[in-house]
């Protein structure tokens, strides 16, 4: 039996390959980049006027002389005038500037006689509202890190300099197994001696919390050699996730079957209320948890367990770690570390009536976990304690 | 032009009906639910071993004799033993207790000899390690208020009370149209005079922040027939989001198109930089926002406004806003609302480099927009801003 931290440090210890996977940009949101990403293009890609006017060549103009307007130029067009001194384009926001002109001057500071334009000259300098090719990104340029999470503006602006594929850190292959001869699915009519199975929409639930599907989800008896099946069948994920069995009772043999897999053990049994069972094992480049059956162990398993596995793997921080003030007194027992349901407000967190872990009215509204160390017995109100938000 | 204020409170009053939908329980996760919900059933469904041991009548065992244990008891089982006095049954975690027993032992507490257990009298109190049936829930008990968030514990909750369906507030329906010619799909090469195109991208990844796919993503050339026949087309959604040609360039007809679509407009133009040609209106049931074209002002404006609308629709909270210390000075003309790029470390933020609103290469790594009030003109570094988190 090990304690909460030897098992967090050798769940750690037994993290292997980090995959990554080049996605097409509409995919990317979410990830976390895998590597610096180059401009192929310089952009703008071209000298690009910033306002709706008139484009004209600065130098060229004495500063009160009007302008001809030779023609005009919208988003998207191509511009093959070439401006002579004292010529101007008629131009539009997005537009490409014409060969000679290097300004731009808002048709609200202008006006207009027939072809010519007479210009308000307080306003403008050379170069105004004109955005100058490669004044956003330069080809070769690294325009961002490994590392950076790709958000709704980082997507954006990939899109915008014409990137449209991205290497980025992968979400690990997962595949949950659940046992348990007394499960019966939700909605349908209990026979005698059956329960609701839970797990499986318990874990896919906090699995979506981290945008991840599980590849598969199989269901099995409490029969040895359908279980061996399963397993091998699906040793080749990066994680696989057990619940029930693996308690020492007669018709517990998940820790066995698993043996027979090959499955090393790492641990098995955590000095830790709820979830003692916890077992945590590696076959080559999969690691294996087996959680209590029981949903609110399997659940506070999860959470303090697994989400960190699958944070190593995605490179993302999920759920919040901080020390609050308790805001109830608490006994336990030493010798067991204590997770329990938890709700906060701005300042304390509470610790929710109904804990037994079958209980799972206070859980389904708890916002955290509360994590009492292993050998304290008493906590005062005003106690710091550790805190895992869990939405 | 309205102000900002005005536009939020414009925005706000124009909502309309909020949808409510039953998805199957595996669906239903990160919604919030939209009705109380009942227990349909007692669980546990009977009173149940809570650990592997022997179940007998506590109240009918002297505290010293010998038991005799007349059969077994799995996890799934039906019970059909009837005990009697001084009779036990072997049971395992989950299993249903046998008519006549009320009390589990657990196996460490006894020994046994042959068909016999002795069992150690001191850790043992009438009810010990049972379950009782309904000590979850009670058949019509209130087992959920309404506006609960739906977490992975809330899931699986329902799923152990046998609940397999719920009624939660509906995501709104959403269609996007982008407008423009100068637009090119990211991963080619540009023609003369084009941009990548990069709203799609960009606001298809905002929504995906929020758990949501838009409807549909039209592309449409800046030809007013072409723009008409596909508005018409989408005005039965609950949230139309057009991009590009709402400023007053003579080629900018999305705002008279919409307003040939019966759209009303209920404001065009908002004191704000960027995004000040913002769009807002309103056809029957469906609300219309049209942004610039521009991605930094189209994202900003996503955040800012169209969050709160689909927050209305879920009765979520998706982005949090904070007030921090500014750890830089700035200076804007009065007249306009300032929304910037910013970076927050635990105590200030900062204002990034680059916030003319066609660059996104600070956007691409901002975790915030700062927002900067129209009437003030000077900020000193320690001013305390409103900061709205977009990661």
């Amino acid at each position: 039996m090990v304690s909460v931290s030897e098992a967090r440090n050798l769940i750690m210890d037994n993290q292997i390959s980090v995959k990554k996977v080049l996605l097409p940009l509409a995919e990317a949101h979410g990830y976390i980049l895998a590597d610096q990403v180059l401009a192929a293009f310089d952009t703008p890609p071209f000298d690009q006027s910033a306002m709706d006017g008139y484009a004209f060549s600065y130098d060229n103009w004495d500063g009160k002389t009007e302008l001809i307007v030779i023609g005009e130029i919208q988003a998207g067009m191509q511009s093959s005038n070439i401006l002579k001194p004292m010529q101007a384009v008629r131009i539009f926001t997005g537009a490409p500037l014409p060969t000679g002109a290097d300004t731009v001057v808002i048709k609200e500071n202008v006006s207009v006689t027939g072809n010519f334009i007479s210009i308000d000259n307080r306003q403008i300098t050379k170069g105004s509202n004109v955005r100058s090719r490669g004044s956003q990104t330069q080809t070769g340029e690294i325009v961002m890190e490994e590392g950076q999470l790709l958000t709704a503006p980082a997507i954006s602006f990939f899109a915008g300099i014409g990137i449209d594929k991205l290497l980025v850190y992968a979400k690990p292959l997962i595949s949950i197994v659940i046992t348990g001869n007394e499960l019966s699915k939700p909605g349908g009519i209990l026979s005698q001696g059956k329960v609701f199975e839970s797990n499986s929409f318990g874990i896919t639930a906090a699995l979506m919390q981290l945008n991840i599907s599980p590849v598969s989800i199989d269901f099995v008896e409490d029969k040895e050699e359908e279980l061996l099946g399963v397993i091998r069948n699906r040793l080749g994920v990066d994680l696989l996730i057990l619940t029930g069995g693996i308690s020492v009772g007669d018709y517990d043999f998940t820790a066995e079957v698993l043996n027979k897999c090959s499955v090393e053990r790492i641990f098995h049994k955590v000095k830790q209320k709820p979830g003692k069972p916890l077992y945590f094992g590696r076959y080559n480049q999969t690691v294996v948890f087996a959680l209590p059956g029981n949903p609110a162990a399997a659940l506070i398993c999860f959470y303090e367990y697994i989400v960190p596995v699958v944070a190593y793997h995605t490179k993302k921080d999920y759920l919040k770690k901080i020390k609050m003030p308790l805001n109830d007194e608490y006994k336990k027992i030493g010798g067991l570390t204590h997770f329990l349901k938890g709700k906060t407000n701005l300042e304390t967190v509470s610790i929710l009536s109904g804990q037994e872990s079958y209980l799972m009215n206070s859980f389904s509204i708890a916002d955290c976990i509360i994590q009492l160390d292993e050998e304290k017995e008493w906590y005062n109100k005003g106690d710091l304690v550790d805190v895992l938000m869990i939405i």
